[in-house]
């Protein structure tokens, strides 16, 4: 395996970490000014810079994204519409993808099962309209302990199951979004990520970025 | 899938659910005049009231083990002497099984492959010698939020592919023990159930009580 943690070429700043810290134009600028080449920003901070204006400070700094936080929570109403702007937001501000954070079980509800299958609902019809703008979507499981309020998909596996059942064709419009803290227990984790190397990285184009090539190549090597 | 919830016939209380209010004398006679056949006692309590005492106060209360708490933590010291006291005490109890909560990374270590591999091991050492004394040993999966604090064996799947690497001759030995609360979020645990019942369930002898003969007749129907 290479050994990335000397350079920063593959590392991308999640903009939540520093939310108690600074506004998002302020990350930006400081990120740019410490040579880190992307950042991963929250749909709520650039709604509080303005959209275009962030698009043009991401242009003026050269600052990429690696991801934009985040749609999903399908289980939630009015989450179709929702997640469409999230798509329109992702593709104004050139992201590589969209990362769904699926969500939990229904409100008062604890049937796991119908929260799953509106997953597989809402993940086919966002998929479409993603399909139709060009933003590919990336499922993050998160770890269990918040299956309940955040995520009913929650396992690598699992998650990989989903882009088999609605992109069988691997065409690159969905993917993959992993955090080490929800999936480090994983007993499956290793062989699921050299699966996910298989199955979801080979028909990755250019304009996906280095960061998924970056885990190819990792889990590659 | 039958009903059991009108009746007490296959209701076992965990004396840890009691440890507050009563010592484990108080819980075993409160259980007996409710028509409440069986319970799962820790050590502890056991230790606290006497082993032959308690032993003695199970016969003439008529009241069954459905397990016993509990063995496990093969990542601490002194993990194998203590197992073998655990199935001593198991044995003297007639408990149906030993319950194994495996134990979580070595102190100080964040080495998660070798906890699991510590595990196979304590699992194997305590097998051999449950064997020669007859007494079933059931892992039981803790929920991922406990894996680095208690047990590194977090899912049923997991368990089962550690009953197959230990118990290939699926003798009866060795099995699971499965805990809603840990297992509920898991996307595969109805079909990880169904295969325990195939592979862990047909060869039990009457031995090993009337608990899990309801699990399989569950999982059959």
């Amino acid at each position: 395996m290479r050994d990335f943690s000397g350079s920063h070429r593959w590392l991308s700043i999640n903009t939540a970490t520093l939310r108690a810290q600074w506004p998002l134009e302020r990350i930006i600028g400081e990120c740019a000014a410490r040579g880190i080449r992307a950042i991963s920003p929250w749909r709520d901070q650039v709604a509080a810079l303005g959209l275009q204006r962030t698009a043009a400070l991401l242009r003026d700094t050269g600052m990429a994204l690696s991801g934009y936080c985040r749609g999903g929570m399908f289980t939630s109403p009015q989450a179709l519409s929702d997640n469409r702007r999230a798509v329109d937001e992702a593709k104004a501000l050139n992201a590589p993808c969209l990362v769904l954070v699926v969500g939990g079980l229904h409100a008062g509800s604890k049937d796991l099962v119908a929260a799953r299958s509106a997953v597989h609902d809402g993940v086919a019809a966002t998929l479409d309209y993603a399909r139709s703008v060009g933003m590919p979507l990336a499922i993050e499981p998160l770890h269990p302990m918040v299956a309940a309020d955040r995520s009913c998909i929650n396992t690598l596996a699992q998650a990989l199951d989903l882009c088999d059942a609605l992109d069988p064709a691997r065409s690159g419009a969905l993917g993959v979004a992993l955090d080490v803290y929800h999936v480090w227990w994983d007993p499956l984790l290793q062989a699921q990520i050299e699966r996910a190397g298989r199955e979801r990285c080979s028909r990755f184009t250019s304009a996906t970025g280095c960061w998924r090539r970056a885990i190819c190549s990792t889990t590659a090597a």
